[in-house]
């Protein structure tokens, strides 16, 4: 079977937990599940991301050369998703919306997506519903679906607040279908209790 | 001031998660502090470091042509801490613990450090104390200093459970004095509840 592919877009200052479970859990699967997803990352123009951690990242694609199929995209959170580096990113997030594939976007992502009228009819939640209505004036007037979890899913589109990581992964990984809900509620547990005896011996399915 | 600098050490199919919230600690400060740290990484030849979620990290340095002033080193875990390439971080390692910096170790990077005799005479932790008796033969024998933690410490070393990505942060930020222990209990805390409310006010000390 062809793997499906998920990218990851990247701004300079990126948050380097909020992909990380993630996109273990789609290339790896924690010895819980089998891998059929390919991460792939995104940069805005050529040449390397730098972490606002400080790791140096070389994208595999930038947003003007992704490949035609992909199941996912992720907007990874950080501080940069105000200025020209993210507008850039618009047209990738119009082709994946119109295409049905599923959008993630955690932290200020999320408030990147409301800029951009994306979440005034759907369930989503973000750091603050104020900064949300505060900083997008106008456009967004969505504060009926805001709701104050960690990660909420709204048809395709699945948004998370920055300390939503944990919960941000287990629902892409369950939008996808990437294993049984099961398994993808052990992985949630293990990350959220630390029991990792679950580990030697995972369940069946 | 000169910035200190932590060295963090990635083998292939390093864990994404495991290096992510201290990076951004050190480096960043969430808000909460400011930024007295340089992160910089490291791999063990020329050339890239895939994670084992698929991120390609241009590293910094390799074990070869690191500095000569450090105040900590940081085995990410991964997969690959058994075999040859784990074995080239060995004398980073030693070179560490003579000039007393922190060394910390996560996930199988603290089972490297029971294979080569460091866990004999301090506390420490791991997935399983049973596998650190049974990997490590005539080498470990330190199960009387092992304790049932996320994380713990033990002198300058730092060691953690792959699910004590947070703890281990705590621990090493705190080893490091990089902020009071009452900012630095703060992000804890934010990273436990996900209760983002504090970095609206965030503590004054």
């Amino acid at each position: 079977m062809q793997k499906r592919t998920v990218l990851f877009i990247l701004i300079s200052d990126y948050a380097d937990w909020e992909p990380a479970l993630l996109a273990a859990g789609l290339k790896w699967g924690y010895g819980l599940w089998s891998n059929d997803y390919e991460v792939k990352t995104v940069s805005i123009c050529e040449g390397s991301v730098t972490s606002i951690g400080g790791f140096t990242v070389m994208p595999d694609y930038t947003v003007d050369n992704v490949p035609e199929e992909f199941a996912a995209i992720i907007l990874v959170g950080g501080t940069n998703w105000h200025g020209e580096e993210a507008e850039k990113v618009l047209p990738l997030v119009k082709k994946a919306v119109s295409k049905k594939a599923i959008v993630g976007a955690i932290c200020d992502a999320s408030l990147f997506l409301a800029k951009n009228g994306f979440l005034n009819d759907i369930s989503h939640t973000f750091i603050d519903v104020s900064v949300l209505t505060n900083e997008t004036k106008g456009i967004y007037f969505g504060e009926k679906y805001f709701e104050n979890k960690q990660s909420v899913r709204g048809g395709n589109i699945i948004t998370a607040k920055p300390t939503g990581y944990v919960e941000f992964a287990r629902d892409v990984l369950l939008a996808l279908n990437v294993a049984s809900e099961n398994k993808i509620n052990t992985f949630y547990t293990i990350c959220k209790t630390g029991d990792c005896s679950v580990l030697f011996e995972p369940p069946a399915n």
